[in-house]
Order: structure tokens, then C-alpha cells, then sequence
């Protein structure tokens, strides 16, 4: 059922159209016939309507390619706004609503050519209340949240790339859980105008992708930065700082011997790899992530908990309520401790290209209930530097963990090209 | 035609109906009279449905007051959602667009007990493009822009306070144009989850009122803020930079006046007024902002620009074009210089409370086709603290004249308390 075009990656796949061998309609009707045989057990798509996307490409395959995007099929986290279809916000609150306006990279990569597949599963507004979808390694357990439906469609070879979003850990957690590279860009890089908003200091808008430079791709082009240079990843010798972070010992023995066990790989290839302890303060941002955007979810989902209260989750109104407990000078104070660690880290970081830590406390976990635990990813989201979780590792239950590398904020390029490096050291 | 009950302020508003002594129904009928009366020449509003704000007032009059804006009609400027009302951006693609959630201000403002009164007229998508908007001082002129029809409406008596939205000059400016106080709060003080983005950097929640602690109160109430200490305004001595900025030669020679005038006046009454000079960098501050926000209006506009460009303003188009020539480096570039002018603002407010500056290169223009120049706006809106214009003089044309107090960032509540105790001592 996997036909080869399914299996290659976005940038081979725009170099096939670029030279007139690959037309974007049968990529898409691969994708679609992916879908199809795979969905019911996956049920990673939120929303899709083939002849939509097939009367994309096909416009596509008229057109001279604008883009490296041209041609492609993206999927789109349902938390990003869409004219075409439905976005739910995976919220019955929002069942069946129709946005007036693309959100910015939704229309950006229209306008470069790209093709909008469908709409990707989201938990409930983005935060811990499950959706639908199933780890398509095992479909037994989650495919962690909240970007589940885009880390599941990536990983099962439904679509190369899908948009996704972080305010915790939910690009790298799923994507490492699905075994997929999950990409966090630096705050900022990204437009995020359409986004549904929870925590404006937080929500970002990134990348789930099979390959490094697939996850370089789209944010190159929507941002208008110049490509990473994974020409030169055979010629690098990056400065790594293994960084267990504050919480190690959250992380199950499997991941840490993962972990460990790539150390002395990755000197062999040629790297510095040193550990590097975070300082105490860092052991208090899992908290400060928690008070930051619990005020902000309080705030921003004012009209649905005032007028929808019943259709919000539990552990949702739980999270809000704890939020109208934060007060004003609390909510300053985790500015201002988030200030102070971003710039103790941009200090690290002059000695160390990237850190590298684990993704996930370990492989996603059995059930639906729950999907998993946000733990390595508030840190590096409340730094706002940029974050990829590479699936270089398998744990005991055959199920993916995820190396996360990352580096200093707006070195999105440099840090790619590391985590790629990275990548082939330990893909070996 | 002008009740009583259209002179007082939201505070002294509250009070009353606190006691009983005033229902919001009466408050929002004299409302509706007074924009009966004067909306054929002002223009201030963009939707109206007087029913609804009736509607809401009688609900208030029967439940206990929620908080200190429970009862008082609010403006809310038409690029922020409303669900009961159309949200038409100020542009023609989205006639008639019915939002699917309130902006999280608005539905705070309800859940506070305040009413919302009507959406006033925003310029296109709160940039440059005048709406129908005139003067109430003087009709024949601008109201200023982009909050035009909130500054309007505030200073005809139309509503006590209204929301605006600042990107460049867009609270300040039309404030100072038609009288009114206006408040461009710090940055992040006020959730903007549902403003119709433009500029994620810059774009700034903020109030129109006819007093300072009226301009106040929304922002105390929306972001748990603990409210300014108004009742120690006769007990400061303000530390006041007198800051003629880099754009001083762009002030007429009225607004030069009113302002060097006033430094002898604010001496006497017990201030310390020295001058303070930027550095160069901050010169080139008009300029950064334009790359800034221009680099984010053509992204966040893609939707726009690319489905209905015929219905865009051609000096909208030109700035949004303007956008795709600014490199991602250029764009990085405009945050490294902010932030270097923000931290050497932060070393001037060591020796200064506030700085006051002028709001406008003058007295309103006349004629609708512009709504003035953003020049002394743009230094503090990039620079996020708090900015509050006081009408405190008068012109040539007898129309109004701003003086604008600026604070370090995050210190609000002082810089409004300044703000006052400046009013009072340029009123006597």
C-alpha cells in the first residue's frame, strides 16, 4: 500500500516536480490512498476532502513551479485557520466552523505553491485532552499531543510534512513518540496570525517532517531566511553540550541509556560532546511554564469558558481556573525569570553549538487516556530558541525515543545543520 | 442633547450604579441619544444595534455590580471579534464577517458586567486608509487614525471609554486629535487573543477614555492588575524627562510651545523637569518600525492580499510590498536595535519617572483623506512601555493639542499616576 512516492521526502519530491517527474496529483493521490487504507486505525485526520486537495494539485501540475513548496501536500495542525474547511480547534465548541481567513502560513504556503492536504487531529485547543488518533507504530498507544494528528500522518507516510504547534512540548513529544523529526523554530520565525491563541508567549507555530532539511524547508520559505547549508553537515564538527536538564531522573532507563549510549558515538564521529549543567533556576521552569501560560489560557479563552463551560474537558477548566489564580505580579515574575535563563543560556551556548537532551520521558505511553508528559519540552519552549527531536533511538517496546537538540535562539539554520549532523552520527 | 450621565466619567459611573443611584439602561439610552444626535456628522461608529446594548444593560440592572465595570458601556474598536456583532476590520473583504468567538477583551468586559455598547470605526485593518470617521471638534477634520471612531466617540460624549488598537500611532494620535485621553498600555498587559493581527511585535490593546483613571480601570480590571494609586496623585513629585525625541523639527511651532510652556508650569507645581536626550539610534527608530511591521503585514496579510488584492488600498498595498523586500536578516536586525534602545530607556528611567513628549506634530488636519502623520508615536510603541496623551492644550484652530507621558515597561500603574498628577498641573 506504500507506494514510493509516499516514502520520499519533501525536498525529493520538489526537485521530481521542479524537473517535470513527479506531478503533484498522483503525490497527492498516493497520500489520499495512504489515508485511506491507514486511517481507520490511525485516525489522524481532523478533516479531509480529497477532491479539494486533488483540484489543488492539479492546478499545481498546470502551473510553473513557485517554490520548493510547489506541489507538496502539508498537513495542518486543526488549530490553524483554513477557509476550505472545517477548523475545530479540537473543541466541540467549534464543530464545524468555518474561519473567514487562511491563517498566514496557511495562505503562505498557498501562495507558494504548496498544497493543503487536510486538517491534522489537534488535542483540545492545542493542550492535554486527547483527540482521536492512535500511535501508528502501535496503535495500542498514544501518538502524544498535541500536534497527534500531524506526528502521526508524518510518521505513517500519509504526508511528508504537517504544521504543528508548541506551547509545552507538543511538536517534539508526539513527533518523537510517532518516531517522526518534530521542529520548533525559534519564537517568532514563524507568522502565527490564524493561530488559535492560548499562551501568546509561548504558542509556536513549527514543523513535523520524516527529514531534517523537510522541517528546514517550509520554515525557510515562510519566513524568507536564507537555506540551512545541509551541503556542509559532512564538514562540521559541532560543539555538543549533553544536557540532562533539571529533569533527568523523570526520564525512564532507556532513555537515559540511549542518551548515554550516544556520547561516545558522537565523539567518535568527530564532535566535542561535554556535559553542561542548568543552574538551579532552571529547575524551576516546568512551574514557571505552568503560571505563564495558565494566566494567559484564562484570559485568552475568556468567551469559551464563560459561555461554553460544559464543552470544555476537566482537566482543561482545571488548568484555566488555576490560571484566575495567578496574579498580575506572578505572571510578570515568570517574564522575568524566563529573561534571566534565556540569557544564563545564550552564555552556554557560547561554548556549545547545540545541547542535546532527551525528547520524552521515554516511549509514548500505552492508552489513549493520557498523551503523555510535556516534561523536555517546556524548558526549550520557554527559551525560545529552536528545538528538533530526531528519531535515532527505539526503546524496549520497539517503540520510537527521540534525541532533542537544541540551539540558541534565531540560529535555526546553524542549529539544523547540527541536528542533522547529529542525525547521521547516530543513524550509523 | 448632552445628559449628565454622558459627562461622567466610567469611575464616577461605577460608583453610581454601585449605589443604586444609576441603571445602566439609562446610561446606555443617553448613549444611544447622544450618537442619535451627532453620528450623521461624527461617523464614529461602524455597527450599532441599540437593542443589544439595551439589551445587555437591563441584564446588568438586575444583577449585583461584578466588578468596577459592571454597567458601563464600552466602545470596542472593529478590527477586535465580537460574536453579536459584524467585525469588519475596516475593509471591504470582510462586510458583514461574523466572528465565531469574542476577542478575549470583549468577552472580559462581559464577564466583568460591562456592556458592549458597538464597534466603532477602525481605519483599513487599523493602518493608514482613513474610515468615515470625522472630528467632533471640527468635522471638517481628521479624527485621527487608525482608532478613529473610538477617539470620536470618547471625546463626542458618545460612550466614557472605548477600546483601541496601536501599531505605530493608532490610540495616541486620534486621541490627541479629538481631546481624548488615550492609553497604549505595555506591552502584553492586555491579552489580544481575537485583534485582527497585523503586527505581532508591535500591535498594542489600549483605551480611549475621557480621563486617566477612566483609561485605567479596563486595564486593571482585564489584567489583574492592582489598581494605580490615583489617591496619592497630590502627594508625588514626578521626576519628568522633558524628551523633544528625534522628530522634535516634525512638531509645528504650536505644539513646540504648549510644550516647552509647560515645563515652567510643572516646575512650579513641585516636578522636576529636566530634558533628556535620545542617542542616534533612537533617530533611526521610524524607520526600524516601519521595517518591522511591514516584514509582518505581508505575512499575516497573505490571505488578503493574495484573494482580493482590487480590495485592498493602494497605500496599504505599497506598504504590504514593502514588506516582501525586507530580508529575514533585516527583519532580526529591527528586534536587535529595539531591544539595544529598550535597555539604554531603561538605564534613562533611572533618573526619571516618565518623559513627556509630544503626541502629534500638531492640531488635527484638516480634511479626511489622511489621518495624520504616526511620528511621535512610533518611538514609544516600539519601545513597549506605557503611553498615556493628556488633552491638556488647545492650537491655533482651537482644536486639541496632546502631551504624551511615557513610563518604563511594566510600570503602568506609576506612569498613569504621573500621567494625572501632570494633567491636574497643566488644568489649573
Amino acid at each position: 500500500m506504500i507506494d514510493k512516492l509516499n516514502t520520499l521526502s519533501a525536498t525529493e519530491l520538489a526537485a521530481g516536480i521542479a524537473a517535470g517527474k513527479i506531478q503533484s496529483e498522483a503525490l497527492v493521490a498516493a497520500c489520499l490512498a495512504r489515508i485511506r487504507a491507514r486511517e481507520p486505525e490511525v485516525a489522524a485526520w481532523a478533516h479531509l476532502e480529497p477532491e479539494i486537495a486533488l483540484r489543488q494539485a492539479r492546478e499545481r501540475d498546470r502551473q510553473a513551479p513557485r517554490s520548493r513548496l510547489h506541489g507538496i501536500p502539508i498537513g495542518v495542525k486543526d488549530v490553524i485557520d483554513t477557509t476550505d474547511m472545517p477548523t475545530e480547534y479540537g473543541s466541540p465548541i467549534y464543530k464545524g466552523h468555518r474561519p473567514a481567513c487562511d491563517a498566514a502560513c496557511v495562505a503562505q504556503v498557498r501562495e507558494l505553491g504548496g498544497v493543503i492536504l487536510g486538517k491534522t487531529v489537534s488535542t483540545e485547543f492545542a493542550t492535554r485532552h486527547p483527540g482521536k488518533t492512535h500511535n501508528p507504530r502501535n496503535t495500542q498507544h498514544t501518538p502524544g499531543g498535541s500536534s497527534s494528528g500531524s506526528a502521526a500522518a508524518v510518521a505513517d507516510w500519509m504526508v511528508p510534512i504537517a504544521f504543528g504547534t508548541q506551547t509545552s512540548a507538543s511538536i517534539i513529544r508526539p513527533a518523537a513518540y510517532c518516531g517522526a523529526v518534530g521542529y520548533k523554530p525559534t519564537f517568532n520565525l514563524l507568522n502565527r496570525a490564524g493561530l488559535k491563541f492560548l499562551s501568546e508567549s509561548l504558542d509556536t507555530l513549527g514543523m513535523l517532517a520524516r527529514t531534517v532539511p523537510d522541517a528546514a524547508l517550509i520554515a525557510e520559505e515562510l519566513s524568507g531566511s536564507p537555506p540551512a547549508r545541509f551541503d556542509e553537515v559532512g564538514a562540521i564538527k559541532p560543539r555538543i553540550g549533553f544536557c540532562r536538564t533539571p529533569y533527568w531522573s523523570q526520564a525512564d532507563a532507556a532513555t537515559q541509556a540511549a542518551l548515554e549510549g550516544a556520547l561516545p558515538r558522537l565523539s567518535k564521529a568527530g564532535a566535542s560532546v561535554t556535559p553542561v549543567e542548568l543552574d538551579a533556576e532552571f529547575a524551576t521552569l516546568a512551574d514557571v511554564q505552568i503560571r505563564m501560560s495558565s494566566y494567559e489560557f484564562y484570559r485568552a479563552l475568556t468567551y469559551e469558558r464563560t459561555r461554553f463551560p460544559k464543552l470544555i474537558s476537566d482537566s482543561l477548566m482545571q488548568r484555566i481556573r488555576g490560571g484566575a489564580q495567578v496574579t498580575r505580579a506572578q505572571y510578570v515574575e515568570t517574564h522575568e525569570i524566563a529573561q534571566r535563563c534565556r540569557a544564563r543560556l545564550d552564555d552556554i551556548h557560547r561554548n556549545y553549538d547545540v545541547l542535546l537532551s532527551p525528547s520524552a520521558p521515554g516511549e509514548a505511553p500505552r492508552g489513549l487516556a493520557s498523551t503523555g508528559e510535556p516534561t523536555f519540552g517546556v524548558t526549550w519552549t520557554l527559551m525560545h530558541g529552536p528545538a528538533i527531536t530526531l528519531p535515532v533511538f527505539t526503546g524496549p517496546k520497539g517503540l520510537p525515543l527521540g534525541a532533542q537538540v537544541t540551539g540558541p535562539r534565531g540560529s535555526d539554520a546553524r542549529t539544523l545543520v547540527a541536528a542533522e549532523w547529529i542525525r547521521r552520527a547516530l543513524s550509523n
